[in-house]
């Protein structure tokens, strides 16, 4: 978008941003919707996130700061904007997914003043790392919301073939290292699920 | 969505929320993305909001708490759910629009707990009524993103029968109320829009 001249370098790199940010609006995931037949996109995942946050964060076994769990999970996707949506249960294409995915965090967050530029892909680094009790919120909310939509749609992304009730089990223990309560609550829909018959049995 | 039965009152309650507003995406604005060449729904537009905040708080005039700005822009279209998307230019829509939006408050809000339900309403009421910076804020981000939206595509919604130049200035004079710079900018935006014709002169 061509900005007009007058505008100040600062504000113009972060207008740039913004508008470059869009994009995410197309990232689109496997996950199915509740509320409509299609596909979730980014954009809708991460605020979706970010209202969990609001709603759940008493279940955080350590004390979180909510800004911070916000800021980061507004911002963790934003590299498949470049990097693409690596799914879940596709081990190929998790091959490599951390180098892609750095890259298109410095190519992104470089659009940025410098100032804003080192300060998000902290945030971006600190939720990838998993080295905080905010990260590791960020990071249960990210594999519960996908797990709520799974279960809603009797199956949604289970029925993939090849995926078993063990490996969904196992990817999303990333819960419990946040939250027993909201692991237990998990593991009980995963369970579930698999009786109903929406994930194979191992 | 049937939760399992051994789910506690409160969690039942929280998750049922959490399932309710995922119709958020399938609320549709009028405003054309840039990324896409379809509109707009709710949850990313909350979600571009949550972004914009981020990067450009340092323009609010008044300080600001980040967080409770988050919070707002997060939950602040949630009403929509029920009471529907008010076009911005579209005066009879505006008509009803805060006792339709106010009903759906106190239907959506009742699925959580009561705590939080009152808690949510608080922000959502402060957002709405704009009385404090942060509320004026996010009123700004709210009005500062679809004019980006609009001036990216040459026009969007400014062309709709009936709109001038002189409309969208008064429209978008909210964003002066918290940020004279970002409005000096927006304003700039709008008049080169008017110059390029992508909006009639008054």
């Amino acid at each position: 978008m061509d900005q007009p001249g007058s505008t100040p370098e600062r504000l113009r790199r972060q207008i740039e941003f913004v508008i470059e940010v869009d994009q995410l609006k197309n990232v689109f995931r496997r996950s199915p919707l509740l509320a409509a037949d299609r596909r979730e996109n980014d954009a809708e995942h991460s605020w979706h996130l970010a209202l969990m946050a609001l709603v759940l964060a008493e279940y955080a076994d350590e004390p979180v700061d909510p800004f911070k769990v916000l800021a980061m999970v507004v911002l963790h996707d934003l590299v498949e904007i470049y990097a693409g949506d690596t799914f879940l249960y596709d081990a190929a294409a998790a091959a490599g997914q951390q180098d892609r995915e750095r890259a298109a965090a410095d190519k992104l967050f470089a659009i940025l003043p410098d100032d804003q530029r080192d300060r998000f892909r902290a945030v971006w680094d600190e939720f990838e790392e998993r080295v905080s009790a905010e990260a590791r919120f960020a990071k249960a909310m990210d594999r519960l919301q996908p797990l709520l939509l799974n279960y809603g749609n009797r199956g949604g992304t289970w029925r993939t073939p090849g995926v078993t009730e063990a490996d969904v089990l196992a990817r999303k223990s990333v819960i419990g290292e946040s939250s027993a309560e909201l692991w237990a609550y998990a593991e009980t829909l995963i369970r579930t699920g698999a009786e109903h018959g929406w994930v194979p049995r191992s």
